[in-house]
């Protein structure tokens, strides 16, 4: 079963759900038109279907190996690397200025989407680079910008975020890596950096780490992180290679799943390059702003996994869907075997895993299209706004598309039986790869806090009460619509019944933390997850109601090509089956004062 | 971090919650008590903790190996089985009449559950014994039992199922191994067995293989389905050991999880034996009665599963509570690094794992309870109602406890953070060993097919008109301790809440399914997992309710060890997350015939 970019879903959420049109319509995308969108897309297709799909089972059998400081990457995986530089793939989104092809993020979105579905060990690798290169585009001085990001926007150099050590996870506060100042204005960087994906490989001739250190001297804590650049090769003025730099692969973690991308361990400051002791490094931005610089590449990366989430589920779905198509199991009306997609269970995992990742597709694009409108809608205050609705999305994706694509994943390998368990079927793989995915770039509870603490809480209130206005004219118009087409009326109404519902309990459990906080904050706290997933789960079940308003009129209007019929189905089934959860997390969220009462002293003794 | 049998949590479910006191007042254990339950408790605990549990990564790491036809176990496998023989574990549970110890099934619930926490690998051999042990007690003729029974009890032989073949797996009725009748009565078996556990291994001087076959010529379908013994030697009739059968181990499987459990390819009559061609077996029970008969292992089997997912919980619970306990990262109030346990969403998995475990471990011990009672139950109508309850709940029990651990083991990785990630630290493979959980032994379709069909609709419907009898005088009592307990009121009276929400929940699904069975089946079907997953939910609500009842009043009373305090947060804590969902399942299996209308064209197709 090979992987097969969705495209028509794709448009489809696209134009009809996350407002391509409206993103076109910036005065910055003038040379860009939905004709060029497609071929983009179909070219791409061609790409990942050819290239990186059939190297997804072969990275995961025989991982990137670590020896005496260098790594080979898995069989094709550099060779493929060489065909994604050649189609000028890692460019697209980014800024013209800085040589990119400037390209809607919304298209990048859907380009990422289908490469880290066709290969994600592979993806992660451009996904890192695009995270830098935001970064040094928006944080860098113009020197560093010109020394780095051609190199990195041709994919000729690749790029790597150095955040975590075994000390500091998520509280990145307990950075112990030190950068002492040198005479000529560097700085030399001693420290052991973990979990660096993509740290270290053999697709590129230099790798540019941005690592996160503390310049010897600065305070403790938060305030005292500085954002710098190191190469693994120095670079001249002139863009040439200089002498190998003092950072060091030291080890490979072996891991779970994701056995293609490589995953280091790297030494910083170890002696084992050619510039003596200590990496050559610069500072980017200012000093003691590293954090809120690292956020650049952080909230890059946070879109990028929770797309990666939807990827995965979509590459599950596509490969439980084959095998139930083909598997012959038990008995039909006419008393021969039939395929076990015939099974009504077997059709409600399999629409859970479709309708899951519709609806997290729905909810990705739409967060690129505000990022995108975000930069370049004419107007500021328009832009400002888009800007809000994108950070208070940015934690939502992360965090439920990540948790949901554990769902999807587990139902890929219950759909095959006995045979999902053997890892031969393929579909084990994706449950094993998947589970990095709510962990890496911040886990669920770090973007809950983000969530809750920073945008519920704070600047960002606007925005709930605006998709709570969007959300209750979308129940008008399904009433309106199931007025209006008998045939679909039943299942616009459950639509319709479930999106308030869900509606009322995300304002009931907004209120209980507006409430709450600052009184008992670990209540607070304690909602936090269920509160994110509530947000998702409810906003992916206002795109599915807003699909099936769609399918609904273009069926009505007897455009009926199966397409709009699969996905009225699928909004049906996400209202019946999915949306109901969101109440049952509200609750976990409004009982948090009595729950956190009781079980406070078995945790604080 | 080793594995600790948690003992005060486990006499507190057998005789708090399961009825142990009514168990052992039959007469049939005049020769148990109290005093000796807890003994074997305490001496299966030095078993499991010092010789199973340290074997369990080992395992992992070095799974079984095959070699020409031979399996060579994990390291220490071997002994450690030895050790398990001499401890005489496989006979406690066994009837005194076949050899066995004659000890309530509820006790070994409970030991079983720390052989399968301990180790689910080795334990699945003991656990496959156990049910043939079961199966020959009840179907074969004195014969076959004097033959077989005394080694297997000893342990000094052990058994396999013989089910699937790759065209059978849900759909035994596609079997195609032959049984060729012999001029001495027994018959010579061909064809390929898949996916046999322990088919294959180097614990014990012989393997008695039960085998689903069609004697040749007998109907197609289930009703030409037979079952026969077939033991890896032959028997002599002294039960010395004869020539080497001609049943083969082809290859094993490359599995997902339990690598320490090997997963044998089988072939029956390939020549490859002593014997000639064809594998020499003997009936069991009457022919055409295969399958019925094989339900009375199946039984035994999926009891022991649903345990399983009871069992590999408490594993990573323990896991992941002792690393958050020693975990630091971030502050706390004082401003020092603080483990992250005090962390209110780790706080929130970890409730997650532990009111799940509890729960789940007291659904599991009350059905050993009815098992026990069905049997030895001095009165004749309560034995049979015993056996109703008892046949009620084996598929929630397989179904719900099964999917139930993916989440806890997944919850256990998240817990980790990065590190749940890395093999080594322990907990991802609990979460790839924990995937098989819901698929052998019967899916949780299989299970929900036979809650729903063969309980539900029909002679089991009592079941559910009593147990909700007995959830709504539960909430009655919830509300007299709520009134007599100020210190507990608000958490009792969440559960009373949701408990009788959950309970008029399942009721009006049970009534939908009613009244929609026989009219759109496909819809019941559809329904017949969320059915089954609300059903537990419900059930293990019920328990944790009658959990929060015996709390309060011991802490009312002054007995506060810790123990009931945390065991109170653990039931207001599945009352506030858990419960809730009950709701939402019903939506689901209502919302089904419009679902089913909207979704039908896509998979027909």
């Amino acid at each position: 079963m090979t992987y097969r970019v969705p495209l028509q879903e794709i448009r489809f959420a696209m134009k009809s759900l996350a407002g391509l049109g409206e993103v076109l319509s910036s005065p910055d995308f003038n040379e860009a038109d939905e004709e060029l969108i497609d071929a983009v897309l179909d070219e791409n297709a061609r790409f990942v279907e050819e290239v990186l799909a059939p190297l997804n089972a072969i990275g995961d059998r025989t991982p990137a190996k670590w020896n005496d400081g260098s790594v080979r990457t898995s069989p094709g995986f550099r060779a493929a690397y060489a065909k994604f530089v050649e189609g000028s793939w890692q460019s697209l989104p980014h800024a013209p200025d800085d040589g990119g092809q400037g390209l809607p993020r919304l298209l990048s979105a859907a380009v990422n989407e289908s490469l880290h579905a066709s290969n994600m060990s592979f993806a992660l690798c451009p996904m890192l680079t695009d995270g830098v290169i935001d970064a040094l585009s928006r944080v860098a001085g113009a020197e560093q910008r010109a020394l780095y990001l051609p190199h990195l926007l041709e994919g000729r150099w690749t790029g790597a975020m150095n955040l975590t050590e075994s000390q500091a996870g998520s509280d990145l506060s307990q950075i112990a890596t030190r950068a002492v100042p040198q005479d000529d204005g560097s700085y030399r960087l001693f420290g052991q950096k973990i979990f660096i994906t993509y740290g270290e490989h053999d697709f590129a001739e230099n790798i540019v780490h941005l690592v996160l250190a503390r310049v010897q001297g600065a305070a403790a804590g938060i305030s005292g992180l500085s954002l710098f650049v190191v190469p693994k090769y120095l670079v001249a003025q002139d863009g040439t290679l200089g002498p190998r730099n003092d950072v060091w692969c030291a080890s490979l973690e072996h891991k779970l799943g994701i056995h293609g991308s490589p995953t280091a361990m790297l030494l910083f400051g170890d002696g084992k390059g050619e510039v003596g002791q200590g990496a050559v490094g610069h500072l980017i931005g200012e000093a003691g702003h590293g954090l809120a610089n690292m956020f650049i590449v952080m909230n890059s990366a946070r879109f990028s996994v929770g797309l990666q989430g939807v990827a995965i589920s979509d590459r599950a779905f596509q490969l439980a869907l084959g095998y139930a198509k083909e598997r012959l199991q038990g008995k039909g009306r006419s008393g021969g075997s039939q395929p076990i997609a015939h099974h009504p269970d077997v059709q409600r995992m399999l629409m859970t895993m479709k309708s899951l990742t519709e609806s997290m597709r729905a909810l990705a694009y739409a967060t690129a299209a505000h990022q995108d409108l975000s930069v370049h809608h004419p107007d500021a205050d328009m832009r400002a706004r888009h800007e809000a609705f994108f950070e208070f999305l940015i934690p939502v994706l992360k965090g439920y598309c990540t948790e949901t694509s554990l769902e999807v994943t587990s139902l890929g390998i219950q759909v095959h039986g006995g045979m999902g368990f053997i890892e031969e079927s393929g579909a084990a793989q994706y449950y094993r790869d998947a589970r990095i995915l709510p962990i890496y770039e911040g886990t669920t509870a770090i973007q809950a806090n983000d969530l809750v603490g920073r945008k519920v809480l704070r600047h960002a209130a606007f925005v709930v009460h605006e998709l709570l206005r969007q959300m209750n004219a979308a129940g008008g118009a399904l009433d309106a619509a199931a007025a209006e087409h008998p045939a679909y009326r039943d299942g616009l109404r459950i639509m319709a019944t479930e999106l308030r519902a869900g509606a009322q309990a995300w304002e009931e459990a907004t209120d209980f933390l507006r409430q709450t906080a600052g009184k008992e904050d670990d209540v607070v706290l304690l909602g936090s997850v269920p509160y994110l997933m509530l947000t998702g789960e409810l906003l992916c079940g206002w795109h599915m109601a807003r699909a099936a308003l769609a399918c609904s009129e273009a069926l009505a209007e007897g455009k009926d090509d199966h397409f709009h019929a699969d996905k009225f189905a699928s909004c049906v089934f996400y209202a019946s089956h999915i949306l109901p959860r969101a109440m049952q997390r509200a609750r976990a969220v409004r009982y948090g004062l009595v729950v956190n009462r009781h079980m406070a002293p078995l945790f604080q003794s």
